[in-house]
């Protein structure tokens, strides 16, 4: 071992120990006769101290230490003259006698500190330095943390963790599958799975009863921000199950979560439909950290005269509690917001309610006070309060962009404190999405989601009426999770898939092996699945689940510090007997 | 849930208790007027009893249940008459009043038993069928287990589990890489990684200091019996060590498991030279659950006219005790063994001695009772023993197959009881292995490797002579595990790229990410990997690795449970810009 201590571990306990410390050099200062350097690891940051009168030479070589040189030091532990309490070893220093290089280090190209002034590009192609920063080890340590405390809990719950292959089956359906040539099987291709679904249903046929598996999952889809093209999700599956008892579970193990890694102990979370989701927060996942909640209009605000009211569909207001005070400004900024082509609004009709309980708004000529006084009573808003109004011929793109202005409003307002976490199940999730595009019914989940035994008879006569046993875990406005009660009849599965639109052939095809499989006995069950990433962005209160990934991808789907993927050797395609067709 | 009670849960205690259960029926026996049926679930077998005279209808019912339907049963917990010691619910069984068959079943293709009446392929076929059979699924089960426990010992040591890319760059050296054709950057390709030993180096560059990940990883080879295209490695590294530091951390995880999992306390692991290894066991992992170590026998038995031994380069025998009671049939069937095409060894000599401490050969008439007595002599033979001699003209060939005929003789004496453990760390490994075939040196475990201070002078002069800080781990004559203190200084990792036949173009293409990396101050660190297959294997007495993971591939590398790999669509093929040339 190279060291005796850790560089986070001396206190004035160790008060003229001698020590052994290993670590890099955080930075070097001259004062005086003395040379102080921070040692640093992943424990934290000591500090060395090298006095010219005692040790001319040696003082003089730690002067000429460069920044991430990797030291190891012996030394005596002392007391600080100047206590540091911003580090947990600031009441001590190491009194250095002997010193080794290690290694040297080139400058690395950007500062390895909490705030540094590398940008993101040059940060990605030298991940290694970045990862040397505290902030961004500390949630890979986040990470490492919730992964150990899944298990822990699953595991005390009877899971069983089963490895599910990563060379799988290609199938068409769905987002796009990396696929895998075979030279064994020329002309043959693997896929990469999009998730372990079929296979955890398999393992309920086999009766593990229990499942889970943290793995990672592949889709080859045009990378927006926030995904990459492999992602981490937490896979669990249950047999003889209701949806109550995975909900039960599962809401469990989020709360071991909270409480295990930050101390918050939290209570039941609400439940909430996807109709009332889509009503009042225009989202299938509502951050819910604030109410703010939509108020339908029609009633209220058609027939005045208003020509873009009269025409519309839809008309929904929002109440932003004490934003009366909202300058002109402002208001026309959240105008242009809402303006955007990613929201595409027309515009944003407003109103504040005055300090003496009267009604402005930006329609005043079409609507009288009494009219404008209904309107505040619909809103339940009160002097000061500022009421934003959206409106359009389509209610839920209507309620979409009513969702942007919400949140822009939460934020504005600071309701969306990043320490404050609200958990919500959303559930009864419509079973069928209709696109208008294809003419059909897709499964909003997949294929094997169940439909609630009370609305199986509208499978028939309402297919988009028919409500699924799906339910999501949202926190903050995040879908960290969702999962279904799946379909273990064979006959049901069938009609699903005639729905779907599948000829038996390409049913047969796509999904055979687990169909053949359902015939021997599939018990009722069901699961869900979480990103992990997004859980541990949640957690370590990031904007991006890059910053929890080690060694993340860009968003052309590149690693620039290994700069994959690349060109192969011809023998290599000629082995897999493929050609390059530019 | 659907059930109250597991079917391995009740006991006595509970007896009068209503109760619910769900499970499949192993199977139903009628024995007058009553009718038992074996409720199995992942947690036991619970027996139910249906009454003809109490209620006709219902057990009329359970007459025609088949195997592997799937029930729920309310009903009474009661004292069994004839009770069974052989199942832990034994005691008791429910008398049934209420049953809804969840699920039927056709009749599986073979039996879901311990000891199965299906083949390998029905099997593999069909395994989720398989992976209902206790055996089965109790593997998978010790291997959650396992893995379970090694991260809970590793977590405690401080190390950090970090996930490193799958979709990584393909590199031509070593094993053949699967590759992965990517959409967006047309005509490159990723790699699978076959480990990720360049990036747990970059995390100790980064300063993760302890790092450990169970992960999948992956090599595309002609698969051998054992083999599997994608397999389970527990990869680790430590910073700030010395081999020492790694061998104490690793044999303490494996004790750790030994003691959690088998209930086994074990002593210090010994060390073994890798030198030792092959002299002694003509293997670098010798089977030391029992010795019969071999002795050279150049001295004895050179010289004395017998051409075979006279024109050796290598004699060496093994004696194993208790065995002169071989036959002459038994003796051949040795020699036969010794003699095939996969061992390759031309002849084998045997003496026995006597109750009377004479000595009779195979080849008596060319050695007289004095030099056998020598013989005797050096391979410390009793009365009883028996001697097996194999020789040749090339030592390493020789000893590789006094090996496999010292593992015969192990396994037909018994020696090899696979409920006793032997484990042992085999160490200073030569840096290199000359292949004489491209007449060049080649890393005997990769090019990061360090080579004993000691023997850094050796690599200008007599590179094969060079030992490294190597070491693997060997149970029961299985490397469960192996590993290396890495080079962390550029120089001589330029040194061994060189040896290694690398032009320094080279080297930058392949490892030039790793080698700017260690510019920025890489400190001293190593670490090693275990197989995680093997090592469950080896817990579970499994001769192949296949039983435990849960959907294994055959030796063409196909999943014939999904049909894997197979044919993509020309549109995905377009997609890609791949032409198939077949």
């Amino acid at each position: 071992m190279f060291r005796s201590h850790t560089c986070g571990e001396l206190r004035l306990a160790n008060l003229g120990e001698n020590v052994t410390l290993a670590g890099w050099v955080q930075r070097t200062r001259k004062m005086g006769g003395m040379t102080f350097v921070d040692l640093r690891d992943r424990y934290g940051l000591t500090q060395l101290v090298f006095n010219n009168e005692v040790n001319a030479e040696l003082c003089e070589r730690a002067n000429h230490l460069g920044r991430e040189y990797v030291l190891q030091v012996r030394g005596t532990v002392a007391e600080r003259s100047a206590k540091n309490n911003k580090v947990a070893t600031g009441d001590i220093e190491i009194i250095v006698n002997e010193m080794t290089v290690l290694n040297v280090s080139a400058t690395p190209p950007f500062t390895i500190e909490d705030e540094t002034d590398g940008g993101d590009d040059i940060r990605m192609q030298y991940r290694y330095l970045d990862l040397r920063r505290n902030s961004v080890r500390a949630n890979l340590e986040l990470r490492h943390k919730m992964a150990f405390e899944v298990r822990r809990y699953l595991d005390a719950e009877g899971f069983i963790e089963v490895e599910t292959p990563v060379l799988i089956k290609s199938t068409p359906e769905g987002a796009r599958d990396f696929v895998v040539p075979s030279r064994m099987n020329q002309g043959q291709f693997y896929a990469l799975p999009q998730s372990p679904q079929t296979f955890k249903q398999l393992l309920m046929v086999s009766g593990f009863d229990r499942y889970f598996q943290i793995v990672k999952c592949f889709r080859d889809e045009d990378l927006r921000a926030d995904r990459q093209p492999e992602f981490t999700q937490i896979d669990c599956e249950m047999s003889f199950v209701e949806q109550e008892d995975v909900i039960q579970m599962f809401e469990g193990m989020s709360r071991h979560l909270f409480r295990t890694i930050k101390g918050i102990e939290l209570d039941a979370f609400p439940r909430m439909t996807w109709h009332d989701a889509m009503k009042y927060y225009g989202s299938d996942k509502p951050d819910t950290r604030f109410e703010m909640r939509f108020v339908e209009l029609m009633d209220v605000l058609k027939g005045h005269g208003f020509s873009v009211f009269d025409a519309a569909e839809y008309i929904g207001g929002i109440c932003a509690k004490g934003a009366a005070s909202y300058t002109r400004k402002q208001l026309d900024a959240l105008t242009d917001f809402v303006k955007r082509p990613q929201i595409g609004a027309k515009g944003m009709v407003y109103a504040r309610v005055e300090a003496d309980g009267t009604v402005k708004s930006s329609v005043d000529k079409f609507y009288t006070q009494e009219v404008l006084q209904q309107l505040r009573a619909a809103m339940n808003a009160e002097p000061g309060d500022l009421i934003l109004i959206l409106s359009g011929d389509n209610a839920n793109k209507t309620r979409k962009q009513l969702c942007e202005l919400r949140l822009e409003m939460g934020s504005q307002l600071g309701l969306r404190d990043k320490n404050n976490y609200s958990c919500l199940w959303v559930v009864d999730f419509p079973l069928f999405e209709w696109s208008e595009e294809d003419q059909r019914f897709y499964a909003m989940h997949h294929p094997f989601t169940s439909p609630k035994p009370e609305d199986i008879p509208l499978l028939d006569t309402d297919p988009g009426a028919v409500r699924a046993n799906a339910y999501d875990m949202v926190i903050n406005g995040v879908e960290v999770g969702g999962g279904s009660i799946r379909i273990y009849d064979s006959e049901l599965q069938h009609k699903m898939f005639q729905l779907l639109g599948f000829t038996p052939e390409k049913a047969e095809e796509q999904f055979g092996f687990l169909m053949n499989a359902f015939k021997f006995g599939a018990p009722p069950h069901g699961g869900l699945a979480y990103g992990l990433d997004r859980f541990v962005s949640l957690f370590a209160g990031l904007d991006s689940i890059r910053d929890c990934i080690a060694f993340p991808k860009n968003n052309a789907g590149r690693d620039v510090m290994i700069d994959a993927p690349s060109a192969i050797d011809d023998a290599q395609l000629k082995e897999l007997c493929l050609n390059i067709t530019l």
